[in-house]
Parts: structure tokens; sequence; C-alpha cells
């Protein structure tokens, strides 16, 4: 096998010194063209090397030998691989610790950088107040009565109406409307997989996506991001090649954590990739909206020409995350995930249905949208001018170009667990990285969210968090 | 066996014609008593002699004699029994049906005396009002930011006093806030049940607890209703010894659509009779609210020792069903089922939570109740007046003394189903019996809703349906 010929190679390049401990190997694409193999062939055959502790891959960064002391035995030449599906497909077990973070996050005194929904001085009140108030007067036997349909029909015109904006062709029967996103999530992750089954994600992932993953008894495999380009498709055409993987769910735009935005090429190239394969698609959609430049960005759904590609949203990172509405465009999933949505709820508040359609068919929304992406840009760039100023210098930070989180590597030797820990006890929260993962990864890395509460005095917390980080980058050298 | 001496007793007497067609056998009680047996013998025996062809059970009423061109050739002495297991728990599928049903009772131009939920006018419209222009003024920031709890506190708190003034003995922490009692129900069934397992429920059942059923893979097991009490203790117990049931699921107060209303002293002996065998009771007591006397109805959940009861209820019937606000206090499933909820969708709409609470607390809620159930016993008792007026002298109608259904008996040869197709050509639309259960029972009966829109003529249709009834019954006689 030729991955075996290039492994063989590497090993002995490292054994003979040619690579020292420390040293960065060449990039996946360089080490294709060099050898003349694919980039799979190269994805495996690093993969392999990393398995046996002689090299590790760093996040954003590439492939790096690791010193000796922390290698296994070198084997001369590799052995027949068992496969390595079992290890790879990995089970979700964050909830317990996750409960446990987010309960910080929201505990009195505490400072909370943590969670990343907006702060509700983020959200269109006023707005929202003077709608709601007129449809209580105008609209109550609406408000009061349960439909048994798909949603509040005028709410699914509009958001078929702007999802039409962005590029995709469907209809307002072609929208089921949730209660938030993670229910859409949970629906489309239903009518696709069952207990034991395979779900790509992105590698870090959305700690909610893998939460659910965890409580509907999935597996994740986690494909690297690479970049600013988001999820890697040469990883994914390895893993779809090697595994059997039931869906795809990523967050395209402004993923959250890693802030990367998938070009629309990329996007193009997935949704093919996947349709050849008729592997769905769950595309999470919820922060495109807030892109810094005001951008209109093409969802996957836009390329989905099976209609493998199932659209899900919410207002909750835009206009209010309490009145849990969001929505799914479930292409040819379209009739399991009614009748799931049917058996979990029947339906979403009106009143909040009808808020959100009002907010959105005004012109409200977009109007509000325009101040919002500025603010939360300001909010981003001074969180990492500050971090800059304030952390160690090998801190680095995303440049995320829309949402409201960045994702921090802190200096060598800090585990985040550790710092989010002594963070907490200083009386600030933070996400530590091992959330964001199955396996353990990230635990150099912590999100925090910019578009925390306007009362915070951010300097001075990013202040005392960047000491924290100088204090533990000293204790540990 | 005890049971098959009866069997074979009772099958001579039918067979010498000591019982002829169409009589009445005596009463469960009675057969009991005279051959010094237990009652779930006799039931056991009736339900050979039901299985066998020679006898029928009509609802509310007893067992009668078959017609002779009816029965298969009657044997002479009863066969071993194989085993009823797998004939008695019913895979449910009713779900298609009740849609294409539920569908055209909200068609346009549909007189719609079919779903259960009262028309908005029966909602206290102008306190919610007022109570929800006042929150949009004070508490934009509560509504807008979602809460990763078991629901808005104070909403816990006052559901907590109203369990506890109906001798439950619970605190806030036992309450978890759901979109409405279905997802309660189905958070409920999930906490406790696997896809095949067997749950028990009323026959005829709650349509929206048959199809959660379905939805989740479970199976049924009816356990008869006798009259006004609800589910018969003796066919439980029954059903206790003989099959593996894993929760007991009943709405024991004005049970839809049966109207019957559990006694205090039968709900004691359920508890204990489930607790000596460790299986749980999912109790929906969304209708206790409505009774026409205003009495305070203890629910099982006051008998509850050992934390297995999980009581489930809303607002759906009594505030608003388009606020999709429910509870489960969730005794020793608490854990379980909060972990559920989160990952179903993270909580219900803020607002709606908030105005539920705002509601209760007021003590506008209490005022509210005295008034509707009047109005709902007026309107029941009218549609029963106008029934006995209108329809044929054999229609046999229920007496319930809460909630808005009424249960009909159509003459016998009137197939439900039949009436109701011919009933929503005429342009009104009731639910017929067939989707009340997993098997072939109550294809007489039809459900209709009291508390329908105010705009409709219900004498005018009422005499429709009766003329309906007359024809029909001309027409196969």
């Amino acid at each position: 096998m030729l991955y075996q010929k290039l492994y063989d190679y590497l090993c002995d390049q490292i054994k003979q010194q040619h690579y020292l401990a420390g040293d960065k190997l060449p990039s996946i694409r360089q080490l294709a063209q060099l050898h003349q193999v694919s980039v799979s062939t190269v994805i495996r055959a690093l993969e392999e090397l990393e398995d046996r502790g002689l090299i590790e891959a760093r996040y954003k960064s590439g492939f790096y030998v690791k010193a000796e002391e922390f290698r296994p035995e070198l084997p001369a030449k590799s052995q027949p691989l068992v496969s390595l599906k079992p290890s790879l497909s990995k089970d979700v077990k964050i909830h317990q610790l996750a409960s446990e973070i987010f309960h910080q996050c929201g505990a009195p005194n505490v400072v909370n950088l943590g969670t990343s929904y907006p702060d509700p001085s983020f959200y269109p009140q006023k707005e929202l107040q003077r709608i709601g108030t007129r449809l209580l007067k105008q609209k109550m036997d609406d408000i009061l009565q349960v439909h048994f349909t798909s949603g509040y029909l005028p709410l699914r015109q509009v958001l078929a109406k702007r999802m039409n904006r962005s590029g995709c062709h469907i209809s307002h029967d072609d929208i089921i409307v949730t209660n938030g996103c993670l229910e859409a999530l949970s629906l489309c992750l239903k009518a696709v997989a069952k207990k034991g089954d395979t779900i790509a994600i992105e590698s870090p992932g959305f700690i909610g996506l893998l939460q659910l993953i965890e409580s509907l008894g999935l597996k994740a495999l986690e494909i690297p991001c690479l970049n600013d380009q988001g999820l890697s498709l040469q990883a994914l055409e390895l893993a779809l090649e090697q595994w059997d993987i039931k869906a795809l769910a990523l967050v395209p735009s402004f993923s959250n954590p890693s802030g990367s935005l998938m070009p629309e090429s990329n996007r193009k190239q997935l949704v093919e990739m996947l349709a050849q394969k008729n592997i769905p698609l769950i595309e999470d959609e919820l922060i495109a909206d807030l892109a810094f430049d005001g951008a209109l960005i093409k969802p996957c759904k836009a390329f989905d020409q099976k209609g493998l590609v199932m659209y899900c949203s919410s207002v909750s990172k835009t206009m209010a995350s309490g009145l849990r509405v969001g929505w799914i465009s479930p292409g040819v999933f379209a009739k399991e995930i009614a009748y799931f949505k049917t058996f979990t709820n029947i339906s979403a508040s009106n009143f909040s249905q009808m808020l959100v359609a009002e907010c959105l068919s005004s012109g409200l929304y977009d109007k509000h949208l325009r101040q919002l992406t500025k603010k939360l840009a300001k909010q981003v760039h001074y969180f990492q001018r500050l971090i800059k100023q304030y952390f160690p210098e090998e801190t680095e930070v995303t440049q995320p170009k829309g949402g409201s989180v960045l994702w921090l590597k802190l200096p060598s030797n800090i585990l985040s667990f550790s710092f989010y820990q002594k963070a907490l006890a200083l009386g600030v929260a933070l996400i530590p990285g091992k959330l964001m993962t199955a396996t353990q990864k990230f635990d150099q890395h912590i999100r925090i969210n910019c578009a925390c509460n306007p009362d915070i005095d951010v300097e001075y917390w990013l202040q005392q968090l960047g000491q924290l980080a100088f204090d533990m980058q000293n204790e540990t050298h």
C-alpha cells in the first residue's frame, strides 16, 4: 500500500534524525507533491505516525516530531495495519463536565465569558417589545391556540424568502419550525442515524452537537479543520473512503469555536462529494448572519441537488435565545423530521414564532443585523487587542470574520482545564478546549465569548487572565 | 386451572342456550362471587370466551352472548391455552389516519367538533394580554435569554405550591418545565421504556399517547375502563400478573375520551399495586382542573411513596395550548428526564413560562377556572340534551363530571368511521373511535368536543348529525 511506503520513509527519516524532535514535517500538500501520492495517502501515513507516537499534530499549524522520551520504541518497519475503525470513531463523554462548567458560567457573581450566546443587550429589545405588545393586542386568538402544522405560515414564508435570497431554491413547504436550533439538530440526527452509528463532525466541534451525539448514543468521527477554511475536505475524503459515516454535521459559517468560514467553492465541492456517496449533510448556519462585513453567505444548501442537505438555523445568536425558535429545511428527510417534530412537542410557542416572523418581514431584523455585526466586530477586535497586550507572546488567537467567539491556544505547558479552574477561582468563567472534542485534543485551548454583558470590565478581566497565563507559564517552566 | 373450569361452565351454558344470543352475562363481580373465584380468573375466562367469538364486550355495559351466525363452531371443552401475550400487547398504527383526520378538523369551512383543545374563546385572553404586555415592558432581559435550568423558577415554585395544595409533597426542584404535555409524556416514556417494550394504557385511550407509543416503537396493552371509575384495577391486576409491563400511562381525571374520573380510593390502591411491583406510573392530569363542581382532585402522585409516579400536566386545556407550557414532577426519574429534556430543546419559551407563572401566582388563573368550569358544564349539558333530542334512542353518551368531550356509542350497525366520513361530507368533523385504540374496538364510537367555536350553530349541526345517524341506521336495517 502506498501509504505504508510513505510511512516507512518518514519513519526512517525520523530514526536517522533527519527530522529532530520538535521539527515540523512538510505540509500535507508538499508531501503529496514530493512523493507523488494523493493527499489521503499522506494523511493516512501521518495518522499512522501519530498513532505510533512519533509525531504530533498541532492545531492550525502542522505535524511535529515528538521528543524521543515521549516516543515508544521505534519499529523498523510498519506492521500490517489493523483496522483503525474502532479507535477513530469515538463515543462522546463530555456531558457531565459540560453541565458542571455551564452551571458555573451561570452562577451569580461569576463573570461569564464562557457560554456563547450573546448577552441580551445585543438583542433588538425595543423592537421586539413593540412588536410583541402589538401582537398581544391584535392576535390573541392565534397566540393562544396550538396549530398542528410545520410552523406559523408567515414565518415559514419569510424564512424561505431569505434562504432563496442566499441562493437556495425552496418554498415555505420546505421549512419546519422547531424549538431552537438544538432541537433542529436533534431531529436531523434522529432522521438519519440510530444508536451506535457514526457522525462526522468538525474538530474542534460545537459543544451542543457533541452533547447531542452523546445523548443519542452515536459516535463522533472528528475531521480536522485547516487554517481558515474550516473542515478539511481532504481529511473528509479520506474519512468517507475509510469509514461508514451516516452523516456529516457542521457549522460552515464562523464555526463555534474555531470561527472558521468555509469558502463557497469548498461548500460546493463538499456537497458534491457527499452527494456522490449519498451521505446527508446537517448544516448548522445559525451564525451565518453575523459576518462582520455584512456579506450574504451562500449556504451548502444552495448547492444541494439531491435534497441531502438538512439546513438548520435559529435566531438565538442574533435576536433572542429565550424565544426558542429555530427551523430546518429538511430536503428529502421532510417526512421523518416532520413526524419526529410532531411527537417531540407538536409545535413551538406561537407567540415566539409570530414575533420572529414579524421582526424578519418588517425589515427590522436586517436593520438590527447591520448594527449588531458592527458592534460584534468592534467587540471581537477589542478582545483580540487586549489578549495581545496582556497574554504571553506565545498565545495564539483566532481571527474570525464573524460571530462572537475567540479560540485561544495557550502557551505550551499550560493545560486549559487547569487554566479554567484557576480563572474560575478568580471569578471568571471560560470554556476549556476539552469540551470541543471526544478525544484528548485541544487541552491547551480555551473559548472566550466577546458578546458579554456590557457591565463587565473586559480590560480588567483580560489583564487578570493574562497574568494568570504568565504565572502558570512560569510555574511549569 | 380455575379459569378453564369457569370457561367450560359458561361455554356449556351458552351451548345449552341458557344464555341466548344478545343476552347479557352476569357482571365480573357477580361471576366471581357466584363461582367463588377471583376477579382476575373471571376476566381471563371472559377473555377466552371473547377470543373464541362466543361473547362480546360492550363498552361500559358488560359482556353479551353473540348471535350464532357470528360464532365459530363451538368447542365442547376448552383447549389448552397458548400464551395470550403476543396477541394482547399491540403495535400501534394510528398515526397516518390520525394525521389525516386532524388535518380535516383544521380545514377551512369545516365545523370542528373533533380536536379536543378548547376554542381560544375559552382561554383568559384579556388577562393574558394584560400580563404579557407588562412582562414585555418590564422583563425583556429575562424573556430574550435562554436559561439552562429545569424551567423558570417562579413557575416551578407556583406549580409546586399548587400540587402540594392537592395533597402532594414536592418542592420546586421536583418540577421540570416542558414544551407542553405531549413533550412531558414523551420524556417520561423515554425514561422508562425502550423500543419493543410494552406500556399499559387505558382503553379507550388518549390519541396523543397512542401516537407517542407508536412513534417510539413501543407496544400498547389496553386495560379496560369500567363504568365511571376509569381504569379497571382488576383488569390491571391481571395484566400485571401476566405480562411484562414497563409502565402504566393514564389520564385519571376526566380521561380523554371516556370522561371517567378515577375515585380517590382507586388512585391510592393503584399506586400501591404498582409500587409493589416497582412499575412506574405516568400520570397525565392536564384535565384535572376542569371538574364541573370545582373540586380539588388528589392526583395519584399524592399517594406516591416510592417516587415511581411521574406527574405530567399543562395549561393547554385551561389557559392556552399555543403557549406550549407543560411540566413533569418526575419522582426518581428526575435525572434521566432532565437530561432528555436538555437535549430535546434546552427549555420552553421564557415568555410563555413567565406568562403562565404570573397568571397562576396572581390568582387570575383560579378566578378564570371558576368561570371556565361553569361554562364547560353548561356547554357539555347542552350537547347532551341535543344528542338525546336528535339522535336515535339507542345512542349512548357519557356523563362526564369535567372536561369538554363526550364519547358516544352509535346505534348498532353504524360504523363510526363511516359516520365520520359522512359527517365530514356534510361539513362537520368528529373523531371516530378507532383512533382511541390499537385494536379493533370502539368502531361504533365517536368523540365530540363541546368546547367549540362559539360561532358554531351547535343545535343545527347536532340535528344534522342525528339525522345522519337515523339515515345510516335505516340503511343498514
